[in-house]
Protein backbone atom coordinates (compact mmCIF):
# COMPACT_ATOMS: atom_id res chain seq x y z
CA UNK A 1 0.00 0.00 0.00
CA UNK A 2 0.79 3.47 -0.94
CA UNK A 3 0.29 6.62 1.29
CA UNK A 4 0.60 9.39 -0.67
CA UNK A 5 1.06 12.84 0.68
CA UNK A 6 0.25 16.13 -1.73
CA UNK A 7 1.68 18.78 1.40
CA UNK A 8 0.86 22.53 0.72
CA UNK A 9 4.55 24.67 1.46
CA UNK A 10 3.40 27.96 0.90
CA UNK A 11 4.67 30.61 -1.81
CA UNK A 12 8.35 30.23 -1.48
CA UNK A 13 8.14 31.97 2.30
CA UNK A 14 9.77 28.46 4.59
CA UNK A 15 7.92 29.85 7.52
CA UNK A 16 4.68 29.76 5.26
CA UNK A 17 4.88 25.69 6.15
CA UNK A 18 2.27 24.46 8.93
CA UNK A 19 3.27 22.11 11.55
CA UNK A 20 1.05 19.27 9.75
CA UNK A 21 3.25 20.19 6.53
CA UNK A 22 6.43 20.06 8.36
CA UNK A 23 5.50 16.86 10.38
CA UNK A 24 4.91 15.55 6.66
CA UNK A 25 7.89 16.38 5.47
CA UNK A 26 9.78 14.73 8.21
CA UNK A 27 7.55 11.37 8.26
CA UNK A 28 7.88 10.44 4.87
CA UNK A 29 9.86 7.59 3.33
CA UNK A 30 10.32 9.42 -0.28
CA UNK A 31 9.86 12.56 -1.44
CA UNK A 32 9.52 13.20 -5.27
CA UNK A 33 10.82 16.69 -6.69
CA UNK A 34 9.97 17.83 -10.10
CA UNK A 35 12.64 19.58 -12.16
CA UNK A 36 10.44 21.61 -14.35
CA UNK A 37 13.79 22.39 -16.51
CA UNK A 38 15.91 25.72 -17.14
CA UNK A 39 14.68 28.85 -15.85
CA UNK A 40 12.33 27.57 -13.31
CA UNK A 41 15.21 25.98 -11.54
CA UNK A 42 14.30 28.73 -8.51
CA UNK A 43 11.84 26.65 -7.51
CA UNK A 44 13.07 22.73 -7.09
CA UNK A 45 15.95 24.51 -5.31
CA UNK A 46 13.85 26.26 -2.95
CA UNK A 47 12.15 22.74 -2.65
CA UNK A 48 15.19 21.50 -2.29
CA UNK A 49 15.97 23.49 0.20
CA UNK A 50 12.81 23.13 2.49
CA UNK A 51 13.47 19.74 3.07
CA UNK A 52 17.46 20.40 3.65
CA UNK A 53 16.69 22.68 6.48
CA UNK A 54 13.42 20.59 7.79
CA UNK A 55 15.45 17.17 7.38
CA UNK A 56 18.76 18.19 9.42
CA UNK A 57 18.04 16.42 12.95
CA UNK A 58 15.21 13.79 11.37
CA UNK A 59 16.79 10.58 12.13
CA UNK A 60 14.89 8.08 9.57
CA UNK A 61 14.78 11.23 6.99
CA UNK A 62 13.02 10.55 3.56
CA UNK A 63 14.96 10.13 0.33
CA UNK A 64 14.89 12.71 -1.65
CA UNK A 65 14.55 12.12 -5.37
CA UNK A 66 14.59 14.17 -8.27
CA UNK A 67 12.75 13.33 -11.49
CA UNK A 68 12.13 15.61 -14.62
CA UNK A 69 9.11 16.74 -16.12
CA UNK A 70 8.03 16.54 -19.37
CA UNK A 71 7.00 19.18 -21.26
CA UNK A 72 3.84 19.92 -22.85
CA UNK A 73 3.23 18.66 -26.77
CA UNK A 74 3.06 22.06 -28.71
CA UNK A 75 2.01 19.51 -31.67
CA UNK A 76 -1.50 19.21 -29.38
CA UNK A 77 -3.74 21.86 -30.62
CA UNK A 78 -6.65 21.50 -28.22
CA UNK A 79 -5.62 23.21 -24.78
CA UNK A 80 -7.55 20.84 -22.17
CA UNK A 81 -6.14 17.79 -24.69
CA UNK A 82 -2.47 18.88 -23.88
CA UNK A 83 -2.93 19.57 -20.31
CA UNK A 84 -4.83 15.92 -20.28
CA UNK A 85 -1.54 14.54 -22.23
CA UNK A 86 0.95 15.78 -20.04
CA UNK A 87 -1.00 14.64 -17.24
CA UNK A 88 -0.92 11.35 -18.32
CA UNK A 89 2.85 11.48 -19.02
CA UNK A 90 3.40 13.12 -15.58
CA UNK A 91 1.51 10.01 -13.72
CA UNK A 92 3.59 7.30 -15.73
CA UNK A 93 6.96 8.86 -14.38
CA UNK A 94 5.57 9.05 -11.01
CA UNK A 95 4.54 5.32 -10.87
CA UNK A 96 7.94 4.46 -11.90
CA UNK A 97 9.38 6.39 -9.16
CA UNK A 98 7.34 4.90 -6.63
CA UNK A 99 7.72 1.44 -7.93
CA UNK A 100 11.24 1.69 -8.02
CA UNK A 101 11.83 3.65 -4.98
CA UNK A 102 8.88 1.77 -2.64
CA UNK A 103 8.73 -1.91 -4.46
CA UNK A 104 6.67 -3.12 -0.54
CA UNK A 105 5.06 0.31 -0.01
CA UNK A 106 5.41 3.33 2.10
CA UNK A 107 4.62 7.13 2.59
CA UNK A 108 5.13 8.87 -0.50
CA UNK A 109 5.07 12.88 -0.46
CA UNK A 110 5.09 15.78 -3.21
CA UNK A 111 5.92 19.34 -1.60
CA UNK A 112 2.80 21.93 -3.27
CA UNK A 113 3.52 25.62 -4.49
CA UNK A 114 0.76 27.07 -2.45
CA UNK A 115 -2.15 24.66 -2.02
CA UNK A 116 -2.80 21.43 -3.63
CA UNK A 117 -6.48 22.63 -4.83
CA UNK A 118 -5.51 25.82 -6.51
CA UNK A 119 -4.68 26.07 -10.02
CA UNK A 120 -2.27 22.88 -9.59
CA UNK A 121 -2.09 19.55 -11.32
CA UNK A 122 -0.54 17.61 -9.01
CA UNK A 123 -4.35 16.15 -7.43
CA UNK A 124 -5.49 15.59 -10.78
CA UNK A 125 -2.44 13.81 -11.57
CA UNK A 126 -2.36 11.85 -8.41
CA UNK A 127 -5.89 10.43 -9.21
CA UNK A 128 -4.67 8.81 -12.63
CA UNK A 129 -2.59 6.38 -9.95
CA UNK A 130 -5.65 5.27 -8.55
CA UNK A 131 -6.28 2.53 -10.59
CA UNK A 132 -3.05 1.76 -10.97
CA UNK A 133 -1.76 1.57 -7.18
CA UNK A 134 -3.28 0.43 -3.97
CA UNK A 135 -3.03 3.85 -2.58
CA UNK A 136 -4.30 6.33 0.07
CA UNK A 137 -4.16 9.84 -0.72
CA UNK A 138 -4.24 12.80 1.82
CA UNK A 139 -4.06 16.49 1.60
CA UNK A 140 -2.16 18.99 3.81
CA UNK A 141 -3.72 22.28 3.40
CA UNK A 142 -1.07 25.12 2.65
CA UNK A 143 -0.85 29.02 2.22
CA UNK A 144 -1.92 29.89 -1.29
CA UNK A 145 -0.90 33.08 -3.44
CA UNK A 146 -3.71 34.77 -2.52
CA UNK A 147 -3.50 34.92 1.23
CA UNK A 148 0.14 36.10 0.28
CA UNK A 149 -1.32 38.69 -1.68
CA UNK A 150 -3.82 39.86 0.92
CA UNK A 151 -1.34 39.74 3.70
CA UNK A 152 1.45 41.40 1.58
CA UNK A 153 -0.95 44.12 0.68
CA UNK A 154 -2.92 44.25 4.04
CA UNK A 155 -6.03 44.12 2.70
CA UNK A 156 -9.06 42.30 2.84
CA UNK A 157 -9.65 40.11 0.28
CA UNK A 158 -13.89 40.68 0.25
CA UNK A 159 -16.01 43.79 0.94
CA UNK A 160 -18.34 42.60 3.58
CA UNK A 161 -20.84 40.56 2.68
CA UNK A 162 -19.65 40.33 -0.49
CA UNK A 163 -18.49 37.46 -3.66
CA UNK A 164 -14.85 37.17 -4.70
CA UNK A 165 -14.46 35.66 -7.64
CA UNK A 166 -10.88 33.80 -8.35
CA UNK A 167 -9.92 33.38 -12.16
CA UNK A 168 -7.06 33.62 -14.84
CA UNK A 169 -5.80 35.57 -17.14
CA UNK A 170 -7.30 33.64 -20.12
CA UNK A 171 -10.53 34.00 -18.57
CA UNK A 172 -10.59 37.67 -17.99
CA UNK A 173 -9.20 38.96 -21.42
CA UNK A 174 -11.81 36.10 -23.04
CA UNK A 175 -14.63 36.44 -21.19
CA UNK A 176 -14.50 40.47 -19.92
CA UNK A 177 -15.46 41.08 -16.16
CA UNK A 178 -17.95 39.07 -14.71
CA UNK A 179 -21.23 40.10 -13.67
CA UNK A 180 -22.38 40.60 -10.36
CA UNK A 181 -19.20 40.69 -8.63
CA UNK A 182 -17.02 43.53 -8.11
CA UNK A 183 -13.71 41.89 -6.51
CA UNK A 184 -11.29 39.93 -8.81
CA UNK A 185 -8.27 37.79 -7.66
CA UNK A 186 -6.54 37.25 -10.89
CA UNK A 187 -3.68 34.30 -11.44
CA UNK A 188 -2.04 32.35 -14.29
CA UNK A 189 -1.57 35.54 -16.09
CA UNK A 190 1.05 36.53 -18.12
CA UNK A 191 0.00 39.31 -20.40
CA UNK A 192 -1.51 41.23 -17.22
CA UNK A 193 -5.01 41.21 -18.89
CA UNK A 194 -6.15 44.20 -16.49
CA UNK A 195 -4.82 46.50 -19.29
CA UNK A 196 -7.66 45.05 -21.55
CA UNK A 197 -10.66 46.11 -19.12
CA UNK A 198 -13.42 48.91 -19.75
CA UNK A 199 -13.40 51.94 -17.76
CA UNK A 200 -9.87 51.74 -15.64
CA UNK A 201 -10.62 54.39 -13.59
CA UNK A 202 -13.10 52.43 -11.50
CA UNK A 203 -10.53 50.05 -10.55
CA UNK A 204 -7.99 49.58 -7.85
CA UNK A 205 -5.47 46.85 -8.83
CA UNK A 206 -3.61 45.05 -5.31
CA UNK A 207 -0.46 43.37 -7.61
CA UNK A 208 2.66 41.63 -6.15
CA UNK A 209 5.17 38.82 -7.95
CA UNK A 210 7.04 36.35 -5.50
CA UNK A 211 4.36 36.95 -3.39
CA UNK A 212 5.77 35.91 0.48
CA UNK A 213 9.25 35.34 -1.45
CA UNK A 214 12.27 36.81 0.02
CA UNK A 215 12.21 39.36 -3.68
CA UNK A 216 8.41 39.80 -3.08
CA UNK A 217 7.28 43.32 -4.96
CA UNK A 218 4.21 45.19 -4.43
CA UNK A 219 2.66 47.77 -6.08
CA UNK A 220 -1.37 49.09 -5.27
CA UNK A 221 -3.23 51.93 -6.97
CA UNK A 222 -5.79 53.37 -9.17
CA UNK A 223 -5.37 50.96 -12.41
CA UNK A 224 -4.80 54.11 -14.93
CA UNK A 225 -1.65 55.32 -12.06
CA UNK A 226 0.38 52.23 -11.61
CA UNK A 227 -0.37 50.02 -15.03
CA UNK A 228 2.72 50.94 -16.91
CA UNK A 229 4.79 50.46 -13.63
CA UNK A 230 3.57 47.15 -13.34
CA UNK A 231 4.04 46.13 -16.94
CA UNK A 232 8.04 47.37 -16.67
CA UNK A 233 8.38 46.21 -13.13
CA UNK A 234 7.43 43.21 -14.14
CA UNK A 235 9.13 42.70 -17.27
CA UNK A 236 12.51 43.71 -15.06
CA UNK A 237 11.92 41.04 -12.86
CA UNK A 238 11.14 38.69 -15.31
CA UNK A 239 14.24 38.79 -17.11
CA UNK A 240 16.23 39.42 -13.83
CA UNK A 241 14.93 35.57 -12.27
CA UNK A 242 13.96 33.95 -15.55
CA UNK A 243 11.22 33.41 -14.39
CA UNK A 244 8.10 35.25 -12.52
CA UNK A 245 4.92 34.22 -10.47
CA UNK A 246 2.01 37.25 -10.00
CA UNK A 247 -1.16 37.90 -8.99
CA UNK A 248 -3.70 40.50 -8.45
CA UNK A 249 -6.34 41.55 -6.47
CA UNK A 250 -8.71 43.91 -8.94
CA UNK A 251 -11.15 45.82 -6.78
CA UNK A 252 -14.36 48.04 -8.99
CA UNK A 253 -16.16 50.98 -7.93
CA UNK A 254 -19.85 50.16 -8.21
CA UNK A 255 -21.42 52.04 -10.79
CA UNK A 256 -23.71 54.69 -9.14
CA UNK B 1 4.48 52.88 18.87
CA UNK B 2 2.02 49.84 18.51
CA UNK B 3 3.24 46.71 16.18
CA UNK B 4 -0.61 44.89 15.75
CA UNK B 5 -0.44 41.57 13.95
CA UNK B 6 -3.03 39.93 12.48
CA UNK B 7 -2.07 36.19 13.04
CA UNK B 8 -4.28 33.77 10.93
CA UNK B 9 -4.43 30.66 12.97
CA UNK B 10 -6.30 28.09 10.32
CA UNK B 11 -9.42 26.25 11.44
CA UNK B 12 -8.79 25.04 14.70
CA UNK B 13 -6.66 22.26 14.07
CA UNK B 14 -3.53 23.49 15.89
CA UNK B 15 -1.31 21.70 13.05
CA UNK B 16 -2.68 24.47 10.73
CA UNK B 17 -0.51 26.98 12.47
CA UNK B 18 2.38 27.92 10.35
CA UNK B 19 5.91 28.53 11.51
CA UNK B 20 5.49 32.25 10.86
CA UNK B 21 2.48 32.28 13.27
CA UNK B 22 4.01 30.64 16.01
CA UNK B 23 6.72 32.66 15.89
CA UNK B 24 4.38 35.52 16.19
CA UNK B 25 2.75 34.45 18.55
CA UNK B 26 5.40 33.62 20.85
CA UNK B 27 6.90 37.39 20.16
CA UNK B 28 3.98 39.22 20.93
CA UNK B 29 4.31 41.79 24.10
CA UNK B 30 0.26 41.26 24.40
CA UNK B 31 -2.23 38.97 23.24
CA UNK B 32 -5.91 39.99 22.95
CA UNK B 33 -8.81 37.08 22.57
CA UNK B 34 -12.31 38.18 22.24
CA UNK B 35 -14.64 36.51 23.90
CA UNK B 36 -18.26 35.89 22.06
CA UNK B 37 -20.55 34.41 24.47
CA UNK B 38 -22.64 31.86 25.20
CA UNK B 39 -22.57 28.77 23.10
CA UNK B 40 -19.49 30.06 21.18
CA UNK B 41 -17.27 29.60 23.71
CA UNK B 42 -15.41 26.84 21.67
CA UNK B 43 -13.76 29.30 19.95
CA UNK B 44 -12.27 31.41 22.57
CA UNK B 45 -11.27 28.52 24.43
CA UNK B 46 -9.21 26.94 21.31
CA UNK B 47 -7.19 30.55 20.99
CA UNK B 48 -6.68 29.80 24.79
CA UNK B 49 -5.27 26.00 24.60
CA UNK B 50 -3.01 27.28 20.77
CA UNK B 51 -1.29 29.89 23.05
CA UNK B 52 -1.33 27.54 26.05
CA UNK B 53 0.73 24.96 24.63
CA UNK B 54 2.75 27.43 22.25
CA UNK B 55 3.64 29.21 25.24
CA UNK B 56 4.97 26.94 27.57
CA UNK B 57 8.44 27.54 27.26
CA UNK B 58 8.37 30.82 26.19
CA UNK B 59 11.07 32.94 28.30
CA UNK B 60 9.09 36.00 27.84
CA UNK B 61 5.99 34.90 27.49
CA UNK B 62 3.10 37.49 25.98
CA UNK B 63 0.26 38.27 28.43
CA UNK B 64 -2.65 36.96 27.40
CA UNK B 65 -6.02 39.25 28.04
CA UNK B 66 -9.35 38.41 27.04
CA UNK B 67 -12.02 40.69 26.49
CA UNK B 68 -15.69 40.40 26.02
CA UNK B 69 -17.30 41.57 22.43
CA UNK B 70 -20.09 43.78 22.03
CA UNK B 71 -23.22 42.28 20.38
CA UNK B 72 -24.91 44.07 16.85
CA UNK B 73 -27.39 46.42 17.60
CA UNK B 74 -30.80 44.83 16.42
CA UNK B 75 -32.21 48.04 16.62
CA UNK B 76 -30.53 49.14 13.94
CA UNK B 77 -32.29 48.00 10.70
CA UNK B 78 -29.41 49.07 7.89
CA UNK B 79 -27.18 45.53 7.87
CA UNK B 80 -23.88 47.70 6.70
CA UNK B 81 -24.57 50.31 9.46
CA UNK B 82 -25.31 47.64 11.65
CA UNK B 83 -21.78 46.30 10.91
CA UNK B 84 -20.12 49.19 10.71
CA UNK B 85 -21.37 50.59 14.39
CA UNK B 86 -20.06 46.96 15.59
CA UNK B 87 -16.72 47.19 14.17
CA UNK B 88 -16.55 51.00 15.42
CA UNK B 89 -17.65 49.53 19.26
CA UNK B 90 -14.43 46.88 18.99
CA UNK B 91 -11.99 49.15 17.66
CA UNK B 92 -13.10 51.32 21.02
CA UNK B 93 -12.48 48.39 23.35
CA UNK B 94 -9.22 47.30 21.21
CA UNK B 95 -7.85 50.97 22.07
CA UNK B 96 -8.58 50.88 25.50
CA UNK B 97 -6.83 47.77 25.67
CA UNK B 98 -4.15 48.33 24.22
CA UNK B 99 -3.69 51.70 26.08
CA UNK B 100 -4.20 50.02 29.07
CA UNK B 101 -1.25 46.95 28.54
CA UNK B 102 0.99 48.66 26.81
CA UNK B 103 1.06 52.36 28.02
CA UNK B 104 4.66 52.83 25.96
CA UNK B 105 4.13 50.81 23.09
CA UNK B 106 4.84 47.36 22.16
CA UNK B 107 3.56 44.23 19.78
CA UNK B 108 -0.01 43.34 20.11
CA UNK B 109 -1.35 40.10 18.57
CA UNK B 110 -5.12 38.95 17.76
CA UNK B 111 -5.46 35.03 16.24
CA UNK B 112 -7.85 35.26 13.86
CA UNK B 113 -9.66 32.45 12.40
CA UNK B 114 -8.79 31.04 9.21
CA UNK B 115 -7.11 33.98 7.21
CA UNK B 116 -7.33 37.58 8.05
CA UNK B 117 -8.35 38.56 4.74
CA UNK B 118 -11.17 36.41 3.85
CA UNK B 119 -14.64 37.47 5.69
CA UNK B 120 -13.15 38.16 9.03
CA UNK B 121 -13.72 42.06 10.42
CA UNK B 122 -10.25 42.00 12.24
CA UNK B 123 -8.69 44.17 9.64
CA UNK B 124 -11.27 46.32 9.28
CA UNK B 125 -11.29 47.26 12.83
CA UNK B 126 -7.35 47.40 13.02
CA UNK B 127 -7.49 50.45 10.12
CA UNK B 128 -10.20 52.08 12.57
CA UNK B 129 -6.79 52.69 15.41
CA UNK B 130 -4.73 54.21 12.53
CA UNK B 131 -6.03 57.68 13.30
CA UNK B 132 -5.90 56.83 16.51
CA UNK B 133 -2.70 55.17 17.66
CA UNK B 134 0.69 55.30 15.75
CA UNK B 135 0.83 51.86 14.52
CA UNK B 136 2.38 49.76 12.36
CA UNK B 137 -0.16 46.22 11.18
CA UNK B 138 1.44 42.91 10.04
CA UNK B 139 -1.03 40.34 8.34
CA UNK B 140 0.37 36.81 8.98
CA UNK B 141 -1.57 34.58 6.72
CA UNK B 142 -3.70 31.63 7.47
CA UNK B 143 -4.82 28.33 6.71
CA UNK B 144 -8.84 29.20 5.35
CA UNK B 145 -11.90 27.09 5.64
CA UNK B 146 -11.63 26.53 1.99
CA UNK B 147 -8.91 25.17 2.06
CA UNK B 148 -9.51 23.05 4.81
CA UNK B 149 -12.34 21.86 3.09
CA UNK B 150 -10.83 21.02 -0.31
CA UNK B 151 -8.28 18.57 1.52
CA UNK B 152 -10.95 17.50 3.45
CA UNK B 153 -12.61 16.37 0.59
CA UNK B 154 -9.62 15.61 -1.60
CA UNK B 155 -10.44 17.84 -4.29
CA UNK B 156 -9.43 20.36 -6.58
CA UNK B 157 -11.47 23.95 -5.70
CA UNK B 158 -11.17 24.97 -9.59
CA UNK B 159 -11.74 23.17 -12.91
CA UNK B 160 -8.66 23.44 -15.11
CA UNK B 161 -8.04 27.07 -15.96
CA UNK B 162 -12.27 27.67 -15.25
CA UNK B 163 -13.08 30.45 -12.57
CA UNK B 164 -14.37 29.68 -9.19
CA UNK B 165 -16.44 32.22 -6.98
CA UNK B 166 -16.66 32.91 -3.26
CA UNK B 167 -19.66 33.67 -1.83
CA UNK B 168 -22.14 33.48 0.77
CA UNK B 169 -25.05 32.08 1.30
CA UNK B 170 -26.87 35.43 1.56
CA UNK B 171 -25.92 36.02 -2.07
CA UNK B 172 -26.42 32.82 -3.22
CA UNK B 173 -30.02 33.17 -2.04
CA UNK B 174 -30.78 36.59 -2.59
CA UNK B 175 -28.89 36.81 -6.50
CA UNK B 176 -29.39 32.72 -7.64
CA UNK B 177 -26.26 31.12 -9.35
CA UNK B 178 -23.98 33.71 -11.03
CA UNK B 179 -23.43 33.35 -14.18
CA UNK B 180 -19.83 32.25 -16.09
CA UNK B 181 -18.65 30.17 -13.21
CA UNK B 182 -19.70 26.71 -13.04
CA UNK B 183 -17.73 26.27 -9.28
CA UNK B 184 -18.92 28.07 -6.35
CA UNK B 185 -17.69 28.02 -2.66
CA UNK B 186 -20.13 28.96 -0.27
CA UNK B 187 -19.74 30.48 3.37
CA UNK B 188 -21.88 31.89 5.98
CA UNK B 189 -24.70 30.24 5.15
CA UNK B 190 -26.89 29.69 8.26
CA UNK B 191 -29.97 28.61 5.94
CA UNK B 192 -28.43 25.76 3.10
CA UNK B 193 -28.87 27.94 0.22
CA UNK B 194 -27.86 25.13 -1.90
CA UNK B 195 -31.67 23.83 -1.56
CA UNK B 196 -33.06 26.80 -3.16
CA UNK B 197 -30.76 26.46 -6.44
CA UNK B 198 -32.54 25.30 -9.79
CA UNK B 199 -32.20 22.02 -11.56
CA UNK B 200 -30.23 20.61 -8.44
CA UNK B 201 -29.56 17.22 -10.28
CA UNK B 202 -26.29 18.93 -12.41
CA UNK B 203 -25.14 20.20 -8.52
CA UNK B 204 -22.47 18.29 -6.49
CA UNK B 205 -21.51 19.12 -3.45
CA UNK B 206 -19.02 18.58 -1.03
CA UNK B 207 -20.10 20.22 2.69
CA UNK B 208 -17.79 19.91 5.57
CA UNK B 209 -18.99 21.37 8.90
CA UNK B 210 -15.91 22.26 11.72
CA UNK B 211 -13.64 21.76 8.65
CA UNK B 212 -9.95 21.09 10.03
CA UNK B 213 -11.26 20.09 13.63
CA UNK B 214 -11.23 16.90 15.59
CA UNK B 215 -14.90 16.99 14.51
CA UNK B 216 -14.88 17.52 10.98
CA UNK B 217 -17.73 16.09 9.49
CA UNK B 218 -17.93 16.13 5.37
CA UNK B 219 -20.40 14.79 3.15
CA UNK B 220 -20.64 14.69 -0.68
CA UNK B 221 -22.57 13.99 -3.67
CA UNK B 222 -25.71 14.75 -5.77
CA UNK B 223 -27.01 17.69 -4.25
CA UNK B 224 -30.67 15.81 -4.65
CA UNK B 225 -29.10 12.97 -3.15
CA UNK B 226 -27.15 14.27 0.27
CA UNK B 227 -29.36 17.49 0.58
CA UNK B 228 -31.36 15.91 3.28
CA UNK B 229 -28.49 14.00 5.12
CA UNK B 230 -26.57 17.42 5.09
CA UNK B 231 -29.90 19.33 6.79
CA UNK B 232 -30.23 16.87 9.43
CA UNK B 233 -26.32 16.26 10.06
CA UNK B 234 -26.17 20.14 10.61
CA UNK B 235 -28.83 20.49 12.82
CA UNK B 236 -28.06 17.68 15.01
CA UNK B 237 -23.85 18.65 15.05
CA UNK B 238 -25.30 22.43 15.55
CA UNK B 239 -27.00 20.85 18.54
CA UNK B 240 -24.51 19.15 20.03
CA UNK B 241 -22.08 21.62 19.68
CA UNK B 242 -23.97 24.71 20.37
CA UNK B 243 -22.54 26.32 17.49
CA UNK B 244 -21.55 25.50 13.87
CA UNK B 245 -19.40 26.34 10.88
CA UNK B 246 -19.55 24.89 7.88
CA UNK B 247 -18.64 25.36 4.17
CA UNK B 248 -19.09 23.42 0.93
CA UNK B 249 -18.05 23.31 -2.93
CA UNK B 250 -20.76 23.65 -5.76
CA UNK B 251 -19.87 22.23 -9.07
CA UNK B 252 -22.42 22.45 -11.62
CA UNK B 253 -22.21 20.29 -14.68
CA UNK B 254 -22.03 22.27 -17.91
CA UNK B 255 -25.21 22.79 -19.73
CA UNK B 256 -25.16 20.86 -22.84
Amino acid sequence: MIHLSLIGIGTGNPKHLTLEAVEAIRTQDLILIPNKGAGKDDLAGLRRQICANLLVDTPHAPRIVEFDLPVRDPATADYRRRVDDWHDAIAEIWQAAITAHLPTGGRVGFLVWGDPSLYDSTMRIAQRLRPRLAMELQVIPGITSIQALTAAHGVPLNRIGAPVQITTGRQLRDKGWPEGCETLVVMLDGDCAFQTLPDPAALTIHWSAYAGMANEINISGPVPEVSAQILETRAQARAAHGWIMDIYLLNRTSPA
